[in-house]
């Protein structure tokens, strides 16, 4: 007679009410796997081969398998980014890896030597993209869109030199939230802010800031300093450099490298090493100099209103006018921002990581108005989450605190300890699929129960349903 | 006196527990968005624009952007799918969108000129990833990992002559569950395929068959048959065209274009055009030619086997036993499936597509040793889910049925009737957002109220929450 065998608990009386002994199973019972000794392995049927490869199997320069461990960690950063933009009604949308090498042409200023280029194949001229900016600006130009908030977590490749540690990649995933259309002043972009004090708060990164200042102030400053207009660019990417090397080294490099008079250069130097919240904005106000600027008189405007939106949104207190933020990419043309972490280790011991900046975004403006043929402008402002650089950090917190991750979501384990049960089991474990649950068995007619158990532990399978028979 | 004003409603009394009325809101109420007017469009500022582009805006040949709707559906696919796949028990991997070329060159046999090429800008030589399973072929190999159940949704690329209505494209999602490791016979096998119908009924796509078959089986129809060895690879590719082109086109293929003698493709057409069930397989044990081969046994035997394994798991009715099924790629060494839907349309005056296969896989087994420096060998075997072709019939069917779909996920939408409200609104946003409430508002100082009910209607946003004063 077929008889059912059961051990107490909350778990095994959820399953119970999902099976059916399968007919020929004298036996079902469910056990918390417990055994501490080590895996099974089931020993691999290691042949020679004649076609041995005489190159090194390794990923292309700069990039990174993810195991199945990496990939539980980047899902939970994803997830709680993808969260938030969905929080804000944002809609996806998804763009081919690869566009039409003139999309991008002429977007990155000096960086577009980092681009990769598809081999010519005959056909078109492809690149793979640089940034999901440029992707969402000639999806909107080529759909004639004019009003969208969209995210886009996908990757990007660029061909940096890889320096790993800093956790720079030459393939990674951006995460990237934007407002395109016409607006009144600040609020999408006060919004864009938000978005990334909900971001670095909900990953648990730590204190963080953002720094904030706007294109027109910088052009400003530079106009009123007395830079002749052919530098700008070059002067704006020294500029870029003061959060790596001090201003006593950009303004050598200013002067000897660029040919800025000295006392232009000290001119700059005394507004490009101000930071500051609300009353920084103030005061440039007050500039002689600076407010004869009409340009940088728009900025500053535009940066006191968006102080306020940030007063009601709770997180002014998280961001600060920063003179020195510049940022690189040639699409900006109005506020500019930059999240960095003010990260303390949280054990002495542990070496304090030079993450850069983990969010960063900004308005451009001008952008759809190259891809439309007549031209048609539609203002956008938006931001991008750099995942990799957060992960670095999750994963070192992790490795820190020594947590075990499951790397699978299995919930029930279909084990033997008796030979010719393989019928059983298999009709068993059908049965649960076939409930939505998730379960695994051992692929082999006769295991030995021990290492099945085993494999529970190792795997962290809660619960596990012993089929047998007497 | 600030005042609360609510209408009656479940959902108001959610979100009133969360709400503080913001001070100087007077007040608060919610309603259900139900107005039917047409959706106020904020005038976008177009200005015309120096930078004109002279060439046509458009994504690369064969590739496409996704639009919110259509990324709504993929989710919708790719939920059900990787459900499944963790369902099972596997585990997430991530590899680099490129490989070393070399890793690529003499996996795909006659569709290697398909590959997408990265052009030599200094540095290695890169190709695009042609499918999933050679990048985890390569990770195993490298990693030394001798078992390992993982499953890999992600982009891959072909340069096939794109043929859109069909849903082949020249990027496209691959969702692929592979089994590493060695096991006991065919269990894993039987795994697949118990995945492949659990995917396909989840999908809702109507009635399918799996067609299964088993490369040595048909590598031993050659041989009896009189096929010469150095054209087993031309055969069996005229072969793979049987669910394309009829049985007499096939032959006169063989016999024409490939040299082979006529009776000798007869011989073959014997076989070839066999289908059925277990029967089939036990009709060939007993077949005087076929029986004779080593090769062609070990298949049955294992077809055989795998019947067994598919009665039990409740699906081999939706298999069947297929002579004609050869499988394109070159590292197949076992056995091979391909499910295919029986498709009547939903409406008589729907047209029918032709989606090909939707689902395919089979057993590699010297994929692995080909990356190892020693040789060492790691039996594979998986499946690929077409989500591209899924997508394309899921697409129509809603299209059909005039569903209509959300591509936001908002809860709640904070609107005001009155002027000068500006702060509240971002204040009380601000709070719904820090509570994890899905929320939106107008980019507006001083919107009117009609545009934003009717934003809601538009976008099927449930809750409004109007904010006031008197």
């Amino acid at each position: 007679m077929p008889q059912l065998g059961l051990l107490p608990g909350r778990a095994w009386t959820v399953l119970l009410g999902l099976l059916r002994p399968p007919p020929g199973a004298l036996c079902i019972r469910a056990v918390r796997s417990h055994s501490q000794v080590a895996e099974a392995l089931i020993a691999s049927q290691l042949k020679p081969h004649q076609e041995k490869s005489n190159f090194t199997i390794k990923t292309p320069k700069g990039t990174r398998d993810l195991s199945p461990q990496q990939m539980v960690v980047r899902e939970k950063i994803l997830d709680v980014v993808v969260s938030c933009f969905k929080r804000h009604g944002a809609k996806g949308l998804d763009t081919p890896a690869f566009e039409l090498k003139e999309i991008l042409t002429e977007k990155y200023g000096e960086d577009s030597g980092l681009i990769y280029d598809l081999k010519d194949q005959g056909g078109e001229l492809l690149s793979l993209r640089y940034d999901l900016t440029v992707p969402f600006a000639r999806y909107l130009a080529m759909n004639k869109v004019k009003k969208m908030k969209r995210y886009h977590v996908g990757k990007v490749w660029r061909r940096e030199s890889p320096t790993i540690v800093q956790g720079r990649y030459r393939e990674f995933y951006q995460c990237d939230f934007d407002i395109a259309g016409q607006f009144d002043p600040m609020i999408p972009d006060a919004e864009c802010l938000k978005i990334m004090c909900e971001i670095l708060s909900g990953l648990h990164l730590g204190d963080f800031l953002i720094k904030v200042s706007d294109r027109r102030i910088l052009d400003g400053i530079f106009a009123v300093c007395g830079v002749p207009e052919s530098k700008f660019h070059a002067i704006c990417s020294s500029v870029d450099k003061l959060d790596k090397i001090s201003w006593k080294d950009v303004r050598h490099e200013m002067v000897v490298k660029k040919g800025l008079a000295p006392e232009v250069a000290d001119r700059i130097g005394d507004y490009v090493q101000c930071h500051g919240g609300i009353s920084l904005v103030e005061q440039m106000f007050q500039d002689p100099r600076l407010s004869q600027n009409k340009q940088a008189l728009e900025g500053l405007g535009d940066l006191k209103l968006l102080f306020e939106y940030l007063t009601l949104f709770g997180v002014a207190e998280k961001v600060s006018f920063d003179l020195s933020l510049a940022r690189g990419l040639d699409y900006y043309t109005g506020v500019i921002y930059e999240a960095v972490l003010l990260q303390t280790p949280v054990h002495a011991e542990e070496e304090p990581l030079n993450m850069g900046s983990v969010a960063a975004g900004g308005r451009y403006d001008g952008l759809v108005g190259m891809f439309d043929p007549r031209g048609h402008k539609v203002p956008c402002v938006g931001l991008s989450i750099g995942v990799e650089r957060i992960f670095s950090i999750v994963e070192q917190r992790i490795k820190t605190f020594g947590e075990k991750i499951r790397t699978t979501e299995t919930q029930v384990f279909v084990a033997t300890p008796q030979k010719n049960f393989l019928q059983e089991r298999l009709k068993l474990i059908a049965e649960l699929w076939d409930a939505g649950i998730k379960a695994e068995l051992m692929y082999k007619n006769n295991p030995k129960l021990l290492p099945q158990l085993h494999y529970c532990e190792n795997m962290g399978i809660p619960l596990v349903v012993i089929i047998g028979g007497h």
